[in-house]
């Protein structure tokens, strides 16, 4: 956290209001115009909002057809990845504080000799702990919401949901010359009175029956369900020893049972398989109760007990795995000079089982790649055209979460045959745990990710991944941090420069040529694309990694660009260079790759995926890839 | 954290607040009659205030002559026990999120041949570190007491300050009848009218020149000052390298600077070594000027330049070392059976530099010892002679200050003759990091810290001590923590053992049969001392430390009081048994010295201080160790 760049202001620091701004954001009626309409606030739809939330410059609006913030039930699971865009978002200690850790991982079967019994396979360390610094944990969705509101609230736009307001009709006016497209009729809670708001973007997170999907007349296709699970969250007593530790049970007479404990120590999830269903028959024609979920569990624990003393939210529903055509209303070509202005986000556009606890954290991830490209084709940053890139990314992932789900589905249900193997389902989720972990989507070669030939001087980093995590230590301070945890997602670009063998003082680093460049030529990317009135750092931020022992270089022999002077007072910030952590053993050049002869630069997105990598003596090439995209100032 | 014992709530789960209890607490005008009065808002108070509200059938109030809380200023470093306590009380994380942390230090002197500028000397990592999972951070004052007072309204008798009210007079009823002994007379801001208020303790956290204190007809005694030193909250320009570590910097022509960096990048603080006073002089007639400090400042850290952007707080302090004769009203000896019922804290009786930012840390450590005790007697389940050993524990600590702050005050001023040793400051202050820490307050031998001859069976765990962090696994869900951490702040004390050798379900298991004995003997402690309408840890909570993997041992092979059924769904608490974190190769019983074959049995006070160590058969000692001060039910 960094603050009083302006001032020191009583109070908390984290609190990020600031009324003068606003006055045009505090009513609370819907506005006649927007910049962005967000349908729905799921996941995808609270975290796209405390995205945009960041810039008071931004019109943003979010609507839900329901009266109020979920309490409880839908997902849980919380990746890795989701908590590292917690992290950038400013509150992933408050997840990590509630939050039951998924560190364990066990296996349970028939027992051969007696097959009505169940009996463990296999207890050990979740694999997924590997893929990220954070741990992957369950928290009730409920909870993920309101920190995502509070964000919001406490952001400098001060938003917060219009709920009891449902989508009714949505009208696009292609013809190129309305600068609010997007026409949204809005029904609201007991008023007769339909309200039209002209927006220029509107995103639809509305989930699974997704309105702006229908009205933009795009629909989920792939496998029909043909296999009903139950979901129950539950306060139980049971003699089942692995009860706080997520475990897989296949009983070859009784179906399978999926044990997902939760936050407080004493509510646990259970998913459980049901009868197979008919090939046209639908769940809610089954009138399956919770009686017969719980019935279907004990049978499932035997021979050990389940006592239920509180049911606390339950739901049936049926496996599919589907994928939208499109997800969004434009062609994905960005050579037509037209882009996108109604997308679709998480449940609209891709439906899967809640088996590996991806719903949540796909969704969240659909909104982290779209929010920065909107804010910054709002803001002027960068051309509209990158908007495309959203769904050619996002279209993608889905993809390979569908495969994904339908294979493990498979695996979960129990065969009785011949083929079942109880160790597949094992080794198959091993397999997957980095993805699972979320840590592990590549984004592919775009006007926003480099062909780079030079992805060899950063093995560790790989181009179109998220930037791995590496502790460092910050020169000016010695603080130790992961050194992405310096890059905040306010929408900005890093340039991150790796220090050559030869000492910054030497008068012979190619690292400070490089920074020199940065700072002084007329080509520079960061001169180029920052406006005179703008902070040095507020288009594309600096940052700098040297391989010499925080105590071995002074900050003040580096070039301003390196603790550039900021704010009302000019005031220097020391917090853009970062030494490897050598106190704790940890060298960063080592640990991800660096090229230590040669440095070099790594280009960050503000969605914190490697954009590329370039030699020191790369200027040029990197100069072009941002000219690619970016609106000169 | 745990919670949805009684059933789920929607909801912070950390908001403790529960409306049905509290009726008679809601109201904005101070009671009658109340159980405590808390005199003063500083951090002592505020601590004590924190640690009380937890229960919400004690009477607690807390009053200040402020008219609201404080926004800037005074104290700033938080020690590694300090952290340990909010880690207690529940909001460590957000102490964390916030602060500086402290991790490097350097010393800088005069250059030899050009003793007008200054040279740095040494650059090295804080040795702080090492005495507590928590860093030394750096936190506005203000912000620690707003942690303090979001807890206390979050607490279950939601407390909030009566700001405006001024002690004016207090009297003690002696006679030994009367449960409300103390008559404590209040003036409210702009009202005429005084009001009385009787309680059955008042403890005065009302700063050096506390009210309570002079009604006591007490005193603070010892050095009178004779130097004077400047303090400042700046927002600064420096070409100073160091201006982002703390940096000890003693000009033999111009006197000794402290640079402390601050939470936010920014801000910085910085003592300055003022002229020497004569000895009648009082700095109040100094007429010493921001611009002075300013000045002084730039002078010692020549060559280097400070260009002012903004002051935020400034002050001009005198060192003086003084410790009152008695911190409580009654004599400390527990045979002539009675007790203090009004205490100091705090700075209300020791007093000293702020210079190794002990001030706001030893007067919260002062409170911790007393909340507990004074919960307990309130709430019957300790013998009020405990109360003694209050002043006992904390006057030796407030001693060990007072020697500590002289000779270190002593050696920070430049003495300008030949006995002046550069090197003997920072020498000084690498010896005392632990001390710094607060991590090595050990307590004598009394009614609650018993003398035991079993220490070597727990050599990590020293009698006396706050028990030392070390990393464990819980049995049942495998989730890494430090087991200090499970200790919450709640009043409970605990009862830890440490497995010998034999695998608990082994039938041979010493821990087993010490466990067994606390579920079922008529002289268990923990039998004798709770009700029978209260949950089994509800006064002593068992905990239990296994050698073995989590992998070898299932919780339901053991005694139900390793997972004892609780509130009124009669659930399980699976929260109580841990194992070595092999995952991370951290074993406890090497790290902290436990006797593998005998296992041990490690009793801890409600303020985590360690009161005695048993070997597995000396339940009978152990049980007569509680029997001298607790309250049979």
């Amino acid at each position: 956290m960094q603050y009083y760049l302006n001032g020191f202001k009583p109070g908390d620091p984290d609190d990020h209001r600031s009324n003068a701004d606003l006055s045009t954001h505090k009513s609370e009626a819907l506005p006649e115009q927007v910049d962005v309409l967000i349908v729905g606030c799921g996941p995808a739809g609270l975290l796209l909002a405390a995205q945009l939330a960041r810039f008071p410059d931004i019109c943003t609006r979010i609507v839900d057809q329901k009266t109020g913030p979920l309490e409880m039930g839908q997902a849980d699971g919380v990746s890795g990845r989701s908590l590292e865009i917690f992290q950038a978002l400013g509150f992933s200690e408050r997840v990590l504080k509630e939050a039951y850790f998924l560190e364990a991982i066990t296996f349970w079967a028939s027992n051969g000799d007696k097959p009505e019994e169940i009996v463990r396979r296999s207890k050990k360390i979740d694999g997924r702990g590997a893929f990220s610094e954070f741990p992957h944990v369950v928290l009730n969705q409920a909870r993920v919401h309101q920190f995502l509101l509070d964000r919001m609230a406490q952001s400098p736009a001060q938003l917060s949901p219009h709920y009891g307001h449902r989508l009714i009709e949505m009208k696009i006016d292609e013809s190129g010359e309305n600068p609010y497209p997007v026409e949204a009729t809005l029904e609201r809670d007991g008023q007769s009175e339909r309200q039209r708001i002209a927006a220029r973007y509107v995103v639809g997170c509305d989930g699974a029956r997704s309105t702006v999907r229908q009205k933009l007349g795009l629909e989920l296709r792939g496998d029909s369900a043909n296999k009903a699970w139950g979901v129950m969250d539950l306060l139980v007593v049971s003699d089942f020893p692995d009860i706080r530790i997520k475990s897989i049970i296949q009983s070859d007479v009784e179906g399978a049972l999926l044990i997902i404990p939760r936050e407080g120590g004493h509510l646990v999830r259970l998913y459980v398989e049901m009868d197979k269903l008919k090939e046209s028959e639908r769940v809610a024609s089954l009138n399956i109760t919770i009686e017969n979920l719980i019935a279907a569990a004990r049978r499932i624990l035997h021979p050990y007990t389940l006592d239920v003393r509180e049911v606390v939210w339950w739901s049936v529903y049926e496996i599919g795995q589907r994928v939208c055509e499109s997800f969004a209303n434009r062609p994905t070509t960005v050579t037509d000079n037209r882009w996108p202005n109604v997308f679709i986000v998480g449940d609209a556009c891709h439906t899967h089982s809640p088996k590996a606890g991806q719903g949540m954290n796909v969704s969240m991830h659909d909104s982290f790649n779209l929010g920065w490209k909107l804010a910054s084709v709002i803001r002027g940053r960068i051309i509209p055209d990158v908007l495309s890139s959203y769904e050619a990314e996002r279209r993608a992932i889905a993809r390979e979460l569908i495969d994904f789900d339908r294979e493990l589905s498979t695996m979960f249900s129990v065969q009785n045959d011949d083929t079942h193997d109880a160790t597949q389902l094992e080794k198959y989720m091993i397999k997957h745990d980095g993805y699972v972990s979320g840590t592990q989507t590549r984004y592919s070669p775009s006007l926003i990710v480099a062909e780079s030939d030079c992805q060899e001087l950063a093995e560790g980093f790989r181009i179109g991944t998220r930037l791995d995590a590496c502790p460092v230590v910050r020169l000016t301070d010695a603080r130790p941090l992961h050194l992405r945890h310096a890059l905040e997602a306010d929408g900005r670009w890093r340039i991150i420069g790796f220090g050559d063998a030869a000492h910054p003082e030497s008068g012979n680093s190619g690292l400070i040529r490089f920074v020199e460049y940065l700072q002084n030529h007329a080509d520079s990317p960061i001169r180029r694309y920052t406006g005179e009135e703008e902070d040095i750092d507020a288009v594309i931020e600096l940052l700098a990694v040297f391989q010499q022992d925080f105590r071995d270089v002074d900050i003040t022999s580096l070039p301003d660009l390196l603790w550039p002077a900021k704010g009302i007072y000019g005031l220097r910030d020391h917090s853009k260079v970062f030494c490897p952590d050598l106190h704790r053993g940890v060298d960063i050049y080592d640990v991800k790759g660096i090229d230590r002869e040669k440095g070099c630069a790594v280009v960050v997105r503000p969605d914190q995926h490697v954009a590329g990598v370039w030699g020191l003596d790369g200027l040029v090439e990197m100069g072009e890839f941002f000219a690619g995209f970016m609106v000169e100032r």
